[in-house]
């Protein structure tokens, strides 16, 4: 096995987060369901974003914002994922360019615009997401170049890549590099909802190539189908796949071959959108992972990209995270 | 004269902020003025765009910011901007009838982009602005509509609007609108840049149509061709425009027929951004003009709406300002 020339590579839908605030009743009001991601058509998602107030735009997607985590702690993150070559594509491309992610797929020129998912914000600071795939159902395999999966100690993929028609391909060809190059293959279980639209492919994976797997407490119940998170964290234990499970402010649990690691939540002065704190989680944990650091360390940098990330609003942090390292 | 249906009409360039960090010597290394709003051609937003970092993207325009504001303090605003039916155009159009202002201008379908104002704020919340008016250029005389102007209490023109060729005649003609159906004209002066590049301009329009003139400290010397406030105020007083003059931790001046008012600002407990600090000013005081209140009060609900806007990043305003009112 070759020295790898990038710590993590992610692949995952790109997406522009369109940020609002509003209140429960405005969730009910439009039948969205509160803290999911909810798959919206174009017709949708023009007359959600019609309903909703004053926005902001952010380059979000959740491999993404973990990928642009990794190089804010100092490592070094590149990312696959399809936007079509329009403003906010542009916008997606500059940003994650400009957080010093290598990002070289082709945007589409004709199809669907550019991604975007519209997030809800309430006061509790818990944000319900709406997502129009756009560009996103046009990644495939071809997208998925050799020697960017080869050269990486990481493929991270996250679930959300089941629901675009193609992407799983462009999931298992990337699999399937990095298990022939001694490569390690993570995922994250991305959103209880997206767990139960693809369960049965998802134990799948976790049986076969995935190494490292990341969820909340919600996802991982979801997947074991059981109620009982210790339960959850028994079944894991049989299985040899890495298991990092976060549980809000309750902390993370890290299920491992040589135990089950407990380490808590950092503190935050002030939760205001918990927008993107699981994909900063897995950006620390990363981090840590390709350092060689221990693994109840790579949990504690974790939460702590956590609890930057839930401090403001948007999923891509605001300050060098290399800070909390 | 009718009862009006609008307190204040904006007319402006109607533009989306990119806003990012950056330090000092990143504004020298890519001689940009400190403070102050540079006008840029498309390959130069495009080259510092491509050196600026993440961005964040949120909906501006001095006169919309002031709109919105207005809107925000439960007024009625309209405003006037040209946009392109794009995908940042859209996103202008939705923040701001969002924001509760009505917007009827008709985008362009060809010619440039909507424009965009690359926004750099550094450590000390200062903001240095790169503007690309892109479809802004094609904002002209046809765009005013009679019965909105002779409608609203108040016609509000940024000074930007002398930039692009053929707004100042759109200027003109709403000024002159205004003054037929005995309206109010307010004007911004906006910038000591544009000042500069306009002052003789600028001075015919003060003794001319406008009522009530808007300007900081840099910008009120610039026009008055002097280095003393005092001064300044002097010659303000020998006029007949009300002149509202703001200084930032100082407070705020009014020059009025009956006398000098001078106000203290808002407390803010930490100044993060100062961009639309003079728009929101603006956006209260006027609401307080519209509505009959007192000059002093006008000033100190200018002062909340500043304070509110420089303690958060961007130019529209996080909670409704009503409730500051």
């Amino acid at each position: 096995m070759t020295r790898a020339d990038c710590d993590v590579i992610g692949i995952g839908n790109a997406i522009v987060d369109v940020l609002s605030q509003a209140d429960d009743d405005f969730l009910a009001a439009n039948g969205i369901e509160k803290g999911a991601m909810t798959l919206i058509d174009a017709a949708r998602a023009e007359e959600l974003y019609g309903r909703m107030g004053p926005g902001l735009e952010i380059s979000g997607g959740s491999a993404a914002n973990t990928m642009v985590g990794l190089a804010s702690f100092g490592g070094r993150a590149a990312y696959i994922g399809k936007v079509r070559a329009d403003q906010l594509g542009a916008v997606f491309a500059h940003d994650i360019r400009a957080a010093g992610v290598r990002f070289a797929t082709a945007p589409t020129t004709t199809g669907a615009p550019t991604a975007r998912c519209l997030i809800l914000v309430t006061p509790d600071a818990q944000r319900s997401m709406s997502t129009f795939l756009g560009a996103c159902v046009e990644l495939g395999p071809e997208d998925v170049v050799e020697a960017e999966i080869a050269g990486a100690q990481v493929t991270y993929l996250e679930g959300y890549l089941w629901d675009p028609p193609q992407a799983k391909e462009a999931f298992r060809k990337a699999a399937g590099i990095a298990g022939r190059a001694g490569r390690k293959v993570a995922l994250s279980l991305s959103d209880p909802f997206c767990v139960h639209r693809h369960r049965d492919e998802f134990l799948d994976l976790v049986a076969g190539p995935v190494d490292i797997l990341f969820a909340n407490e919600q996802e991982i119940l979801a997947l074991c189908g059981t109620s009982s998170f210790d339960d959850a964290v028994a079944r894991l234990r049989a299985g040899k796949t890495l298991a990092v499970l976060t549980r809000g402010a309750l902390g993370a649990v890290v299920v491992a071959a040589d135990g089950v690691h407990a380490v808590p939540a950092a503190p935050v002065a002030a939760v205001v959108d918990t927008t993107g704190a699981g994909d900063l989680f897995a950006a620390g944990f990363l981090y840590g992972y390709t350092h060689g650091r221990p693994l109840p360390e790579c949990a504690g940098l974790g939460a702590r990209a956590a609890a930057e990330i839930i401090g403001h609003v948007g999923a891509r942090p605001q300050v060098p995270l290399a800070e909390l390292a």
